[in-house]
């Protein structure tokens, strides 16, 4: 059976995260369900990272086994054309070798986290990005992210259940710019994530861009290795799986 | 009563436009709800110009007069907080001279026009932008676009059911660009515009850059003065009121 790499781009606001679940809306369900119709077949997909309920991805990785070889633009438009109307689509469609893993086959994740800094709430962009309202000091907060990278136990930035047997990790990259106007996005890069660990690291970062926070609080409170040390977790709105690479 | 000057942002996807009509939500019929639960009285705001269904605003303006002077701030957070949870906002209350007028004291109006360019269908930005499947040229959308801009008869460009006494207008500019990977967008700036300018340049300019038109059939078009000369109209989705200025 012919392996398949799909690229996914999804609106989560109303799944409950990437993985099937009994009686609830998942991304994962829906693009199986879209399989099955389709090519008539009931296949499992397997995706480089689970996101959680709210998530959104600009570019989910997937593999999936198809009965037979198909064009990659006949797979990519034939499933979007029963995803519809559902906010998930496939941008593209590739063979790739037997071997290739969505998730074992991971070299790099990279992670978009957006926040608006303004008093008014959120329209265009509601349940796409976290509505700040307390003025947000970006040099500061980006300057403070640069404790963050490289090797580190992130305990502290770790969910409670989270399930990886280590909590070492090796940040590459957390940047905090200004997009335009009120718009500052977080853009981090490890070749793997804790479970929930960019949105903790996007809180403990946001409280020292307003000014509860100093950058020496962010240390101590990495150097804690204690959840409870660490900021409040950001929502998932901002949260945008951006790349994974291969 | 003291007058003053709201700048609003909405995404217009669930509204059939600004202007109040009987039985249909609209977005100054939420606002004036709005400022009814604030203040008590049943007031009327005007503005700029009026967006159609479907057409998002980021900048909006338009006044009211309030019975009493409130400073800016309370104004802006009370509107905000009767509005929810419609995705209509205040981002600014000022208050201005009594002279000043939303829609008449306006000298520049000017508008983004949103495409993604790209097979897959849209998720994230469904409703939020036009997409366009076929391949686009973007630098031929550019250049083409320059014949309109400057004083014409906008005939062409104007809909049939446009109430506007001429269809002379000056388009001081409408520049195409690739703002990053498949998102192109139309600036266009005008005083004024007539009903689904923007919208029928941007028809138009689409079939330049699909290589159905070439730059001197738009200029046939333009010279045509005639509406069934023109390419289809843009729909609503990617239209944005960008900026009022004074």
């Amino acid at each position: 059976m012919p392996r398949y790499k799909l690229t996914i781009e999804y609106d989560g606001t109303n799944y409950h995260g990437w993985q099937r679940q009994e009686n609830l809306p998942t991304v994962q369900e829906e693009i199986e369900k879209a399989i099955k119709r389709f090519c008539g077949e009931e296949l499992t997909i397997y995706c480089s990272g689970r996101t959680d309920a709210g998530v959104h991805a600009l570019g989910q990785v997937a593999h999936v086994d198809l009965p037979n070889e198909i064009p990659d633009f006949k797979i990519r438009d034939g499933i979007n054309y029963y995803l519809k109307p559902q906010p998930i689509a496939i941008l593209k469609a590739e063979q790739v070798a037997d071997d290739f893993h969505a998730r074992f086959s991971t070299t790099e994740r990279s992670y978009i986290y957006r926040l608006i800094n303004r008093y008014a709430p959120l329209t265009i962009d509601r349940g796409r990005a976290w509505n700040v309202p307390r003025a947000l000091d970006v040099d500061a907060m980006h300057e403070a992210a640069q404790i963050l990278v490289g090797h580190h136990d992130f305990t502290t930035f770790r969910d409670m259940d989270c399930q990886a047997k280590s909590p070492f990790k090796t940040l590459d990259q957390l940047d905090v710019r200004r997009v335009q106007g009120d718009v500052i996005e977080v853009f981090a890069r490890s070749r793997s994530f804790l479970h929930h660990q960019v949105r903790n690291m996007v809180g403990s970062i946001k409280i020292v861009g307003d000014g509860r926070w100093t950058k020496a609080d962010l240390e101590t409170a990495l150097h804690a290795k204690d959840r409870r040390a660490g900021g409040p977790t950001a929502p998932p709105d901002g949260l945008y799986l951006f790349q994974i690479r291969y």
